[in-house]
């Protein structure tokens, strides 16, 4: 019998689509998962892509079907069933076989396991996949890190399978080790953003403008054709349409207002602090989430508090929309300028030499950020400045020009009015944190010098120096 | 010989200092030094103290000197020369002996070493000093982490030297192991932002209102003798009074805007982060100091956006003075909820029972950020509401109703004028979050639901649900 091109374990709904859509793109895969059954099921009912399925009821049998050195996907939960799959397909594989880990692995394990496998002949690829169930199924945007030659042996299959954008594949080699795993957590980290940042201007539109969603959908939807134009954009709009069966009212008007996370918000601002960048709009989205879990006592602060009035996003209605639409630009472009710094920093940390442009063109298509402006990005660098920082890339400066005076004005109405747009003033004061040349740390560092002999620079001669505080500290 | 009450390792500037702190209180002391010529200079040079200093040229030497069960303070760098210094010391103790690590730890590592001293007979403590190095010599906040036995037996020795608020000892033991140096770690977050916000106020001043700096030490000064009475207050009034003896010109405009740091405020957002507490305004504070820190990246994006002309802050100016001052209470006393949660969360996490009304007692004096207000947040504790978030406790809830729209005001128009308000932008939003009893994640919730199919909770209904979103993801 032919060989499989690749393996797969694990027949979760993300396992199950990736293995349909790589089967669909022209590849034998053997597949197994723990319960037999749930293979033999998923062959069944693969239709017409059933004979490139090779159902195996071992893992003996699964290493026995794939064509040496033999690529062997795990999508199994995160954490320790990695390391368990892992420690069981050792045995059965030989030198030069591939472990990939398809799922949302912290880097940090990713590098752990590359090195755990070092020695053994067997290498490891940790690989970052977004786009949700469906992404898995029709075409997710890939992020992968490993070793060059592992890469060679999978990439036909990897960007067949991958999301693609005017044709260009949205799958690509990152760097080694977890470098694939860390772009996919901020990646993550930006979504994290992206979406607070959407919500924050619904919350304006609901309660500084009284529009209820049937109103907002359209708003969105049209935000969508313009500089916006996106994923998360486009569900926005089709989320706001979409009635309760149940109530017939509109689903967000029944749906709690407590979100959940998994994590990946969180290990992109630990990531981000570890490295000394400034990640603040994921931050505040972080922090709105776990804030939105606190229901009770939110409603306990509303009683003591009250509620505002809001009056100060009166006036005309097109204006004031204007502004929302350039201020969610101007505060994503804030949000993308720090994403990418902060990878730029575990680049230049871990020694990955990570692509930026590739992980912009990459995330053009397939993934839950995907958006236009992410094409203006992969342009943007190469082309001086973004290298630097987004803010410094010359279409960059031109679309923030225009549209900072727009969130300015969106975050001092709605700082007015009490309505919380933690993103939107986070990106804000980044932005004007990077364009003030003469900051305000100078007290600063005159405080922690007084207080604590820190030393300070001065801005006339190069050295340490202690400020004339005499015996006044402590 | 008379045996010492207490032993300490390290005779740089913090464990001097601490040592004649100890020796005035009337104990024996004895002391030891890696280099021995520093131990006879630090004693030959204690003047009237010198009779209770014990000079030691060995550990083994050290040992003998102190009263069994022998507490011996660790001052040496953080880090691995702790490891080192305990390694070295275990060998020359005896069981119930006490190893104190007086240093600035990352409350990991005294966990780590508290368990590795376990089964020694050997006992450790991990002990936050808060002071600076006047703070050392007469009078520091000193947090305690170990066991209740162990604490007793240097209870009088510790709480003698430490600072008091009205006769109050600022010392305490706060619970096992990390629960010292953790807290410690926060009482620095919070100074970050408490500086930050400072800062951002000044900026206000300097940028906004064309004040120089001897026009504003007398604002703060004033500010001083109100609500916002601190020693960060009263140092800022004082580094802005000071002329630089080089130029003549005011020491702050002579300083450099490049902001350095240690590590405690990054471990105390990454324990933020850990523990899913919200710390946006301890983020921001240590944000800007990277910022700060881009010099010359932020000089080249001034060339590149220009400068904004600030309008907003023209007025009257008592009003606008007035707006600034109550901006900074509101802003602090949001900064403080989030390390009181911070510090919560740990201690639920952690098991540490951490008594927070004793940390807001001991900061009340000794420490960086000691304030009036921590002693209106002593007394908050245990009176209801602030269990839950100081937000939440009658009297922050009675300031805040009063500071609240003079942080709107200020946020509002720093966000106008372009003048960067991070940690006090940050401190709004998340008073606004707080005080939201409706927010807006249910469209996250939408939209996760939409994409990954996540599931939301209903208002009307327990469980999970999905909406309705049909074929039409991905």
């Amino acid at each position: 019998m032919e060989k499989a091109e690749i393996g797969l374990i694990g027949l979760g709904t993300m396992g199950s689509n990736l293995a349909l859509n790589i089967a669909e793109k022209g590849h034998r895969i053997a597949v197994f998962n723990r319960t037999p059954e749930k293979t033999d099921a998923f062959v069944a009912n693969a239709g017409t892509l059933r004979d490139r399925l090779v159902p195996c009821k071992s893992l003996a049998e699964l290493a026995e079907a794939i064509r040496p050195p033999r690529p062997v996907i795990i999508m199994v939960l995160a954490g320790q069933p990695v390391d368990d799959q892992i420690a069981a397909l050792r045995g059965e594989l030989a030198a030069n076989d591939i472990i990939i880990d398809a799922g949302n692995a912290n880097f940090h394990d990713t590098v752990r396991r590359f090195k755990e496998l070092e020695g053994s002949g067997l290498t490891f690829i940790g690989m970052g996949v977004s786009g949700g169930e469906e992404g898995a199924r029709h075409g997710p945007s890939i992020m992968v890190g490993g070793t060059e030659a592992s890469w060679k042996r999978v990439e036909k299959v990897i960007t067949a399978i991958s999301a693609k954008f005017k044709g260009e594949p949205c799958a690509a080699w990152l760097g080694p080790d977890g470098a694939g795993h860390f772009v996919k957590t901020i990646h993550n980290g930006i979504e994290y953003a992206d979406m607070q940042m959407i919500a924050e201007i619904y919350g304006v539109l609901r309660d500084g403008l009284g529009m209820g969603p049937k109103e907002i959908a359209p708003v969105f939807a049209g935000w969508n054709k313009g500089r916006l134009d996106s994923y998360l954009i486009e569900i926005t709009a089709k989320a706001l349409e979409a009635d309760d069966p149940k109530t017939g009212r509109p689903v967000v008007d029944i749906i709690l207002d407590r979100a959940g996370q998994k994590g990946t918000g969180k290990w992109s601002v630990i990531e981000a602090q570890q490295l000394g960048i400034p990640a603040t709009a994921i931050e505040a989205a972080v922090a709105a989430r776990v804030l939105s879990s606190l229901k009770s006592e939110r409603e306990a602060a509303e009683k003591a508090y009250g509620k505002l009035s809001v009056t100060t996003f009166s006036g005309a209605r097109d204006e004031v929309l204007k502004d929302l639409e350039l201020a969610l630009l101007a505060g994503k472009i804030a949000a993308y300028a720090q994403g990418f710094a902060v990878m730029s920093g575990a680049s230049k940390e871990f020694n990955w030499n990570l692509p930026m442009p590739t992980i912009a063109r990459i995330w053009r298509a397939g993934c839950i950020i995907r958006s236009q402006m992410l094409d203006t990005m992969a342009e943007a660098f190469g082309k001086g400045g973004a290298e630097v920082n987004l803010l410094m890339a010359p279409a960059f400066i031109d679309m923030m020009k225009q549209a900072h005076p727009s969130l300015r004005r969106v975050v001092a109405r709605a700082a007015e009015a009490g309505l919380p747009v933690p993103a939107l003033s986070s990106a804000l004061a980044y932005f004007d944190a990077y364009r003030q040349g003469r900051g305000t740390s100078n007290l600063i560092q005159a405080q922690r010098d007084f207080f604590g002999a820190h030393g300070f620079e001065r801005i006339d001669a190069a050295g340490a120096f202690h400020g004339p505080w005499g015996g006044t500290q402590g």
